[in-house]
């Protein structure tokens, strides 16, 4: 960001801030918004979609089983302090796929590269599709109708896949298990997979359980973009909420030493 | 953000991407940057500085346990993909204090708004005081000086402590404890938490172990600023390579239901 921009959106910020504190005080604390999508300043020239969802034992996962569990060491009553001990799959939720996660020695999570984590989002929009096939999947050509749309994906973008799933979270349709216990969702089919790890995409994004579709049985994604030391996000939010191209991500990926992915805060800034 | 910054800081971005993906390309994977500190531009307009300390078994704690376990669940070499589970006390590593931690109802972290983690950063340097005193403590004369020389704390800020303590993590003189199990650094003392409560700051920040002073019996700052429904930072790293003010904090808090704080991967944008 170019220092007159950092100043003009701190301006900008600084004002919006102004009326919505105000508005806060008078509620007697700063508010709490529940929507996914906060505008970062009230005047319309930009806004903060949050792209994550909120994370507890109801939250939806590949395997099935609640992704947290919670251990209350301390309780206000008792102790005049609140505290958890969490107990975690790193892969529920919001969340990262490191290239450690499919490889022996792949990157871990704290290892991904800064620049990677600020980036441009470029979103392929299957929804329409999906609508009407959970098994559809993010091909080659879809890549090149963005391509003729909006240009070629800069280096370091995440390309994501808005296949209107996460809608379904929190619902037995985001896993979508037929009655053998295979998932129906789409995800990245490999070719187009290929194609992106032939640009400079440092990683992908599924709005779904999983970079493969939910019937795959060979994660030919995830063991084609992974061990190529690119990274992926699972379960992002927000995709209704941002254009096809322009939007900067940022993504909060934990900082967990050895970690194979984990819990991230995304944000979209619009 | 303005459209014209978010398009400018895109072309300058892909431009700077180019050339690190080129050299990142030749090396055979996307480069790992092991600094906390990252250019996401090489035009030297433009830099994002990771605020956050890589957080395993190793890093210190307030209470002197490891702060996280790590259980594999799944690895390589014999189920084709690595994944821990992992047991975290939620207030260790760089984390976010949610007002619920020292209150009976006050906001959990997913709770916290966006528009409180995208913010302005004001940064309160006492490092060189604390180098010759580790019980000292952000002061009302501290914020003044910092207001003389930098205008009013914005709405919606975070202030940050600087005391130098960051380069002591994962040593014994971060928790600094005395024979009599008293720990000893800065933090803020409470004349400047009800001077900072007047003002429009979402958030207070710091780099060691607690928002009060290690020897701190009382919690003051805790109990004063929390049930306010603002929210802290500690443990944050990263403080000396930003400036004053002018820099724009993006606070990846977890949205953990339920949560008093939490794990979080800060940016700042310079």
């Amino acid at each position: 960001m170019c220092d007159i921009c950092v100043i003009n959106s701190v301006k900008d910020r600084m004002l919006s801030r102004r009326d919505f504190f105000k508005a806060s005080a008078a509620a007697g604390a700063v508010a709490t918004v529940g929507a996914t999508t906060t505008p970062a300043m009230a005047d319309g020239h930009s806004k903060t979609v949050d792209m994550t969802h909120m994370f507890d034992e109801t939250f939806t996962t590949w395997g099935g089983e609640p992704g947290i569990a919670y251990d209350q060491a301390f309780n206000f009553a008792e102790h005049g302090f609140n505290l958890y001990n969490l107990t975690i799959n790193e892969h529920s939720g919001t969340h990262i796929d490191a290239p450690l996660h499919f490889s022996a020695d792949g990157m871990s999570v704290d290892e991904i590269a800064v620049e990677n984590l600020v980036c441009p989002l470029c979103v392929v929009d299957i929804a329409e599709r999906a609508a009407g096939d959970a098994d559809t999947m993010v091909t080659p050509d879809d890549l090149n109708a963005w391509i003729s749309a909006n240009g070629d994906i800069p280096d370091g973008a995440c390309v994501a896949m808005h296949s209107g799933w996460a809608a379904k979270a929190r619902t037995p349709e985001f896993r979508n298990a037929d009655d053998a216990g295979t998932q129906h969702y789409p995800g990245f089919h490999i070719e187009a997979t290929q194609m992106l790890l032939e640009t400079g995409a440092a990683s992908i994004a599924v709005d779904t359980l999983s970079l493969d579709h939910g019937a795959s049985q060979d994660f030919a994604t995830h063991y084609a973009w992974l061990p190529a030391n690119r990274y992926g996000i699972e379960c992002l939010a927000g995709l209704d909420q941002v254009p096809a191209a322009g939007a900067t991500l940022v993504v909060g990926a934990p900082k967990t030493g050895r970690g194979t992915g984990g819990q991230a805060r995304i944000f979209a800034m619009v």
